[in-house]
Parts: structure tokens; sequence; C-alpha cells
């Protein structure tokens, strides 16, 4: 079953906010067993509203339009409807009381401008809305259910869930769609891909995304199933050939991140932790405690940016950075085990590089960074060559750094991935 | 001259992620003057890509698509636009070339998928891409501008500023529209919104948007006029308005943020700042390190999570923390003090408080924070209460923190704002 979410309002083509309605449509359509294949944003022109009505009814099944039903001049949605639906606007007296109860709740008088509220397309379902003054529409012809919801997105929330879901139902005939997320680290996609170029013949019913991300490449596993139970199997088969292929990159599964992964793995091996940013500038330290609970394994981050604050709080050797550098594994190592000391933690972890955009040498680039981890036992340095970009190089760097973290955490040997 | 922006990817459709490339270009076009009527989403289906190019060049003269020229089997977006245009793809050499640099740069040959990279329609313009692998295109064919871009986010940003904007210049006879963004912190939505009641009736020409974002309110100025001098005026004229009624919580206007603005005023007034934080974890260093050039300014700074490392890195009197608490105005005025002292930097700044979602109590609750300012001559402190989540929590509490230094840096008496 086809399907199309249309977002009315400038402001979306502006650029002024993101479209969050439209990700939360297609996140509960999609999850209905909906197959979600265009989301198209209009203004507030009603013949460009009326444009995407017909556009929309001659391709999807199931069409949900979000904004545009407010009192004020600019929200032309029902107007559009009444024309491409030909159904003029009649008075709903059931509604009018609505808006009217819902202003004297709140003790106010109704504004007269809440009135055109009420006045609505005479072939729709009206579809209440308990939370604000704007009700949702409903037009059945010819097999489309076509929606009209408000654009304030807790009003849409709440009528996705009262009314357009269980309108749903069954229509999809039991279909369901359910997906998993595996997200790597360290590794290109196209080498992600060539590695996994088996997938499709093995399952050619699970549709495999790779969305690239801050940290590194997700890879999204969907499909359409009879149920939920039958589509759980399918994908943990499906999860099962990825890490057998390409599991030494994966970190996290679904809504875990890298730092709660390693929030997981400290907690459950008693572990404390510090840091020594260079390059990083505080943001593992940051990432760590973004964590709630994290005072449990957090003790201290030092942020040295200087070489005389690396020396002061690291006790990182003068002969080091003269010898080595301050990007260096040399230095990287020393930093690492100066937190541990410091901090009086089991575990150091250290950055130290170059995020740019200027800093960079022929030897020694931009993007360029070493990390170090540090224990009782060992102290394991690993290098890595990012891009260009300031702010990326720094969420990279960080995301190489906790992964370090991680692998350390799990193996006697964190090498050996 | 209308424009449609057209994003690929079925990330955006399963609302797996917001659309915050159709937002950048929204804005980008709008301020060259272009009247962005559609923004579609589409997926990885060939067929529906092809559709949707073609509606899009039956209405709107300048395209812009975003998404689907990775190195994987779902990147069909070339194949799609191959179609259209009746364009082949051809092996480019020279961006070939680029790839295999662009490995060799990072010290890893070059994955063989990455070759599809080259493969490109022979009728489309390269834009070289200097963030990545995939090359931007453009199709300019009876009067349209047909733009092709990565879908990563900081590739396609990239490319607009330095492929699209500049192809777009003269295209639009002159009409224009300019916007301003003016910057708020520290003050509600609502009496923002009181402040500035009389600013419709004024600048009736003139939108004025409230948008919030994590730091406060972002106020958005914007008129289309006839030459970037008329709207240029108007503006000014608008925001001198809106300072005199709410100047006093504005930190910065534009692109600026609260970072850059403090580092220009560190580095005109020749200041250093070192950073002690708490609950936020490092994410003060962190955004005063996003700043290039940042080592000018930053020399050092102390994440100190347990009240022993507060002890003993910042030298908090233990007396203090037993007195007053490790939350409090007394302990966040010594770290300031101590981590100017540890770092010998000419001002110290400080952040201690509860970010959540535990650890509150009805005197001290969740979102209750203290942040310091201390320099040679004085030692300021100032106290805010925000709301219940962890992550909105630290970037406010950041926000509030540079805020202080901001205004300290500007005035001899920081709480006389």
């Amino acid at each position: 079953v086809n399907a199309e979410i249309i977002t009315v309002g400038e402001e979306i083509l502006t650029g002024l906010v993101v479209n969050t309605n439209a990700a939360f449509l297609g996140e509960s359509l999609v999850h209905a067993g909906l197959d979600v294949r265009w989301v198209t944003s209009v203004g507030d022109r009603e013949e460009d509203i009326e444009g995407a009505f017909r556009t929309a009814l001659g391709r999807a099944r199931v069409v949900v339009v979000t904004g545009g039903l407010g009192p004020t001049h600019d929200d032309v949605t029902k107007k559009a409807a009444s024309a491409v639906f030909h159904s003029p606007a009649v008075l709903r007296k059931e509604v009018l009381d609505r808006i009217e109860a819902f202003f004297k709740r709140r003790g106010k008088p109704m504004p007269p401008s809440n009135e055109s509220q009420a006045w609505l397309p005479d072939k729709a379902e009206v579809l209440e809305n308990p939370v604000g003054t704007a009700p949702g529409l409903l037009f059945s012809e010819e097999g489309h259910l076509f929606f009209l919801l408000p654009g304030v997105p807790a009003e849409a929330e709440r009528l996705v869930r009262d009314a357009v879901l269980p309108r749903l139902a069954g229509l999809t005939g039991g279909l369901t769609c359910r997906s998993k997320r595996l997200k790597t680290i360290r590794i290109a996609e196209s080498e992600l891909s060539d590695r996994l170029q088996g997938f499709h013949t093995r399952f050619p019913d699970v549709r495999l995304a790779f969305l690239p991300q801050r940290e590194g490449v997700v890879l999204r596993l969907s499909l359409y199933g009879p149920d939920a139970a039958f589509c759980g199997a399918r994908l943990a088969d499906g999860a099962a050939f990825i890490y057998k292929h390409a599991g030494a990159w994966i970190y996290a599964e679904d809504d875990d991140t890298i730092e709660s992964v390693v929030a997981k793995l400290l907690i459950s091996r008693q572990r404390t932790v510090s840091t020594a940013e260079s390059c990083t500038g505080g943001l593992v330290a940051h990432k760590l405690t973004n964590v709630p609970g994290s005072s449990d394994y957090f003790r201290m981050g030092i942020v040295a940016y200087s070489n005389a604050s690396k020396v002061r709080l690291l006790g990182v050797p003068e002969e080091i950075l003269q010898r080595a550098g301050a990007v260096s594994p040399e230095t990287a190592a020393a930093m690492a085990e100066g937190a541990r000391r410091a901090a009086g933690t089991d575990i150091g972890i250290s950055t130290t590089g170059i995020a740019g955009p200027s800093g960079g040498t022929p030897e020694k680039p931009v993007g360029l960074v070493h990390v170090a981890f540090a224990d009782r036992d060992r102290t394991v340095t690993e290098k890595h060559i990012f891009f260009q970009d300031r702010l990326w190089n720094k969420e990279r760097f960080a995301g190489v750094a906790l992964d370090l973290l991680r692998r350390s955490l799990l193996s006697k040997n964190p090498n050996s991935s």
C-alpha cells in the first residue's frame, strides 16, 4: 500500500524549521506496514497545495497532510481540499461548540477568527482533536484514505495515534514492517558495501540501506512481513550475516550510541575512566557524560590544548614533545597514561591530532589523529586519517577514541579486531 | 524564479533522520532570491526518482537534488538523471584520479566500488567536491538549472557555497530576499514576544519568526525587495527596534554562535581562558575549541566530575564542598578561580549543576546550574534553572556559561546587562 506525506507551510520551504512532522509520520506509517514513497512540502499558495493533492491522489492510496488548518488567512489547506474533492465548506455546529468549550476551559472567550475552523468540507469525516482547536479531517474516496491533520507536532502526533493508525489497521492485510540498525565505525561505505555483496542474494526480501552518519555508516535492515515474529527472525538472520562479514566494525545496534555501549561495558566490568584530550577539545568527555549516571565510571577529564598543559597536568615528558611532536603516538600514549595517573582511574584514554582547517603539514595532514588507551597492563595507540572539516573531524576523532575504549574493554588485545 | 528541492533516500521517508539538507538548501535558495515552492523526498526506487525529476522539470526553473550519489547499489540518482536527460554514463578519468588521490591521502587503496562514482552522465558538468568522493553534477537545459549534490550534509553545504550559489547569481532579475537572525539567550519565547508586540505595526513588510533552538530563541527577520541595499536598510531598522526592546538578551547575529562571538572578544582583548566543568562534562571546552584558531586563547580545560578531582585539580577547598555542596555559587567560584590559577590564564570559567535526569532535590532540582567567571579583578557567579532533559540542559548550561564570559568581556560589570 503506497503512502504519501504532504506538509503545508512556508517555514519548511524556507528552511526555517526542519520537517519533524514528516519524520514522525514516516516512521508511524512505515511501522504500520505502509510503503511511504513520497514526502512533499508546499507553501501557503492554494494552487500549489491543490496540485500536490491531485498528484498524491494519482499515485498513493494513503495520503496524510499536515499544516494549514489554523485560523489565520494563510491557512488554506481546507480550501484546497474543498476544490479537489468538490466538497464545499459547511458550518459544523458540533465542531464550533467544541472550539468554544476549548477556550472556555482556558477562561477565555473564543477569538472571532477561530470560527473559521468549524467551516469544513461537507464530505469529510471530522477527526476530533482533544489537544487543540483545529480538528483533523478524513476523505475516503475510491479506495483512497486522505487525512488532513493540524501542523502543530503535538496535535498531529495525537491524531495519528488516535485517528489515523486505527483506520490503517486491516488496510495492509496484517502486513507489518520491522527494521534493525547496525552502526559501523572506521570503515568506508564503499568497503562495507564490497564486504556485504552477498547479502542481496541471501536475503532478497530484506532491504539493506547504507546511511552515512557523523561517526560512521549506519546499516539499516528492513522488511515487510506477516507479523513481528516472522520479521524479527528474518532480521536476526540478516544481522548475523552482516556480523559475520563486517562484525569488527559494528559498535552498536538501534538506539545505542558509542557512548551508551561504552557506558554499559564500563559499568559491567566495574572500571573507571578519565580522558586527556587535545584536538577533540572536550568532546570525548562530553560524550561520556551524556549518558545518565556517568559519574559511576567517569571521574575526570583534562583538555590539554597547549604543550605546557600536557606537561604540567598530564606529565607528558618534554623530551617526547620535542622528539616526536604533540601529534604522535608517543604523546598520545603519555597523555592516556597521565590521565589515568592524575585521576586515579583504571583506564585513561587520549586524543591528539589536527582538526583543521589549518595546522596541517605534508607529514601530519589535517584530519590526522592519534588516540590511545592505557590501563594497568598495557598502552595501545591507534592512528586514523579523516578529512578537512573541523567539526566533523572532532566528531570522528572522538568516535574512534571511544571505539578504541570499547574494543579494549571487550578484548585482551584491542588491536585484534 | 521557481525552485524545487528534491532529496533522495529511504532514511527521510522512513523518518530515520529529519531532513536537514532540505532546510539548509531552502534557506540558501531563498536567500539567493529564489521562490522555493516544492520540497520533494523520494526513496531509492529509480522509477520514483525519475518521476520526481520529470515533475520538477515541468514546474521549476532551478532544481537542487541531494542524495543517492554514493558508491553502493542503492545510489541510483545518477541513473535516473541519465534516463531523464538522455545522457548515458561515461568514465571521467579526472574524477577517477581525484577519488584515487582522496584515498591515497588517507593511506588506503581505493575500494573497487568507488569507481562507480567516476561514471557520470555525459551531458553533466562536474562540480568538484573537495571534502568527499562523490562529485556534484549540473545539467543546464532549456533555461533549467538542475543540480545533483551528495547527501552528506557537510559535502552538500560545501557544494552549495562553492558551486550552486555562484551559478544562481543574476538569475533572479534583481529581486532578492534577505534575512537577519538575532540570537537570544536567557529569555522565554513568550516574554520576548510580549516585548516585541509593536514590531508588526512598525514593520508590516518584514516577517518576524520566533525559532526556539537549543541555546535560546532565535529571531528571524526576512523580506523580499528590489535589491540588497533596500532590504539591508529595512532589516537594519527592524533589528534596531528589536535591540531597543530586547537587546540585553541578544548575543549574536546570523551565522555567529556564542563561541564565535566569545572567540572574537577574547582575541581582540588579548585574553586567554581556561575552563572548569562539572555538569557540562567538557561541552564548554568543546564549544570553545570548535572555533578554528582557538589555541590562541584557549589553554586548558578540566572536567572535574568527582569532588576529589575538584579538590585535587582545581584546589576547591574541601570545606566549601562540605558546607555549600558541589552545586553552589561558592563551588562554582572556587572552580573558576582554580582553573585560572592551574592554567595560568587571564580568565577562568566554570559550571556546576544537575543535568538530570536523576540527582535532583527540592532545594537543588534537576536543571539547576551555577556558572562562574573569574579574572584578576573579580569573580562573578550566576544561577539559572532550566528543565528536565539531560542533553538539552548540558547545552543550555554551556550556553549561559559562555554568555557570562561574553558579557564579562564586554563590560566592567557583567551583572549589569
